[in-house]
């Protein structure tokens, strides 16, 4: 047996069956037509950006990174929510705009912008996350070219990482933003040139329980900045301190105490250096906001035996849920939280593999989990659905397409 | 440094370009209209069917499995070359009809086949490679509502497991297949039940490049068919005997022996036993037939030093190449065949990383590659992606869309 991974506690059993916002998996199924179905829950997102809000320092402004869930139906109901978007292309900026956000509360961070993404987010107004003195010279004149003065902010690579992170994104050499000691050189240049500068990017990791580390990260963060400031002698009106904040997906994980992290940034704004106190302060976050949201739904389409060994095949399957297969940035696969979804509150009684309809070994859901017994026509779940799933995982294997995806 | 994989042999340099069927590759790009580009070269395919009928026994029909690369104008192509195709879909079928394949020609493998799959098969008059006895019972049942005889074939999951595969298929608890030592009695039912009997689908892994174990493989298999057939009192009509033909992808690979398999299929076809002297034999191959053929080219948007370390950032990445980025069903990250196609004659000067374009530590197409020195414009290549590239990634990650692509 291999243990399953935490479900968020919001989810209840409703006449048996898992409910998502009051109502039973089956029937969200039923509205939405056929499985396998993503479903995202308002009231959990909500919950989520509540909980942060109150916890973190009222100065401290929410950014969604759209990276980690772009449904349009979603994209619109959490720019209510938040402060901010963070986008990674200009196919995400026309989302984003479709889901009725404004260029000025956007910013844009990519290793890799092209030429025509720079033209299109400078002339609509998008600040820049810069990620080389070459992206910089060529927003720089493009700027000119356009006659606007480009929203530029830079992306620094910290020499620090965020300890205990999924994925490291500081530290060392990396492909994203500009080593910390060539950044005030550019600052003062991007300054001198006229641009509209928006202050420092500054993300160290992602994927982080450890509080202790989170507010160490910000802590470094912080002292970078002013560092950077006082080295390049310009103000920082925006500071994007990045975001870290993980989810538990596997068994012994636990959620990201972010009450402490709120008391120890709260401490730090109050002792804010000179040159950082008129900034405004932001944190960017996907996963933790959206991520406990999502559910993926999908029907048991076999059950058979092999060697023993007994098989749920689902009609879902890894072109939807890369991640959870554990073929994404995973080493040793483990089990996210999965459930019989329609016999949500029966007695776990048989060991099982749950596997999605690929013909490829890869396509796993849970291995050796623990859960009732469940038939043909049982709905299966697989929870921390609602980041990093439909849009992060090949749909178009094997001709299968994309799941249907709703809103509740 | 960390070695490149082998470029096939067929690409050559033309006025200091990779060439792909006698066109630069810029020249290709021109076309296309912009990069990323998946480019498909006939000729590689062509060359590796005949070299493959040239080393097979004549009566071995040989199928392509569609999932290996699915793009239309591919799939026409390769019609005229093989004698029939494998789906794992009802979205493959329906691409197979577009592209002219008629039903008779199809079989459909997959663990996961919904009741609408199955009823558009056996309507369509498509093989079906039966999965379980459920799958064999909805499929009768199927048959007599629509007074038709489904043509059915079982696929085993044999005892044994081609060593040094990729991937296993065989061997040990599987979702693939029935167990061996079930199969005769199913396929016993399916006769009497007047079915439009096919015989036997026997897959035992993929991606090998050891010849001997495919040889013992192959072995297995006829032998194992034949046991099933004898103890079950049934012909066999058709006996697919799977692929796992593999193609060199790292440094050391070397490609598979195919006129000593060829050899060794001769002389057991020379010496079949009495119930499978009829029987029409395949070999069902999908990454040997087009992976080589294929080249994808990304454009090199920045060039950057991290830490001492060089990044050449491209418009690509692992949307379009999840395999060659080291997240699909790989542990330690090997580095595929990368080259500069706009430098494609150039010596090697510097060690280099490849990036793609996405805000993410595994997007990663080449580590420490000795490459010749590449500007921001200049194209790169990845090679042996006319497998599991394009179909087989996450094309929507990060709003970046899917790549173009081109056979020529």
């Amino acid at each position: 047996m291999k243990a399953l991974g935490p479900i968020p506690p919001e989810f209840t059993a409703l006449d048996g069956e898992l409910a998502i916002a009051g109502r039973p998996a089956s029937s969200l199924v039923k509205e939405a037509g056929d499985t396998p179905l993503f479903v995202y829950s308002r009231d959990i997102i909500e919950q989520r950006i509540a909980g942060l809000r109150a916890a973190m320092p009222e100065r401290l402004n929410i950014h969604y990174a759209m990276k980690a869930n772009p449904y349009g139906p979603l994209l619109e109901f959490i720019a209510d929510l938040v402060d901010g978007l963070d986008i990674a292309s200009i196919g995400e900026f026309e989302q984003a705009r479709e889901a009725g956000y404004l260029p000025r509360e956007i910013s844009f961070a990519g290793p890799g912008k092209r030429d025509r993404e720079l033209f299109a987010a400078i002339k609509a107004g998008v600040t820049l996350n810069l990620e080389s003195e070459n992206e910089a010279e060529r927003a720089l004149q493009m700027g000119k070219q356009l006659k606007v003065k480009p929203r530029l902010a830079i992306r620094v690579n910290p020499t620090f990482e965020l300890r205990g992170s999924g994925m490291k994104m500081g530290g060392g050499a990396k492909p994203f933003g500009i080593d910390a000691d060539r950044v005030p050189a550019l600052a003062r240049k991007i300054v001198d040139a006229g641009a509209n500068w928006q202050g420092f990017h500054i993300y160290s990791g992602s994927q982080a329980l450890d509080a202790e580390a989170l507010i160490e990260a910000q802590g470094q963060v912080l002292h970078l900045a002013e560092q950077l400031a006082n080295d390049a002698e310009v103000d920082v009106p925006h500071l994007n301190m990045g975001g870290g904040f993980g989810i538990p997906y596997f068994d012994k994980d636990t959620p990201v105490d972010i009450s402490a992290i709120g008391a120890a940034l709260e401490q730090r704004f109050a002792e804010l250096p000179e040159v950082l106190r008129e900034t405004r302060f932001a944190i960017e976050l996907g996963r933790f906001l959206v991520g406990e949201s999502g559910v993926y739904l999908t029907r048991i389409v076999d059950r058979k035996v092999s060697h023993d060994t007994t098989y749920l095949i689902t009609d879902g399957g890894l072109h939807h849920q890369l991640a959870a297969s554990g073929n994404f940035g995973t080493v040793v696969r483990r089990n996210y939280p999965v459930a019989i979804a329609t016999r949500f509150d029966a007695e776990a009684e048989e060991i099982v593999n749950v596997v999605g309809c690929l013909c490829t070994p890869l396509d796993r859901l849970a291995d050796a989990a623990h859960l009732p017994r469940a038939e043909v026509g049982d709905l299966v779940a697989v929870f921390c659905a609602g980041a990093y799933g439909a849009s992060a995982s090949p749909a178009t294997f094997l001709g299968q397409g994309a799941a249907r995806e709703m809103l509740v």
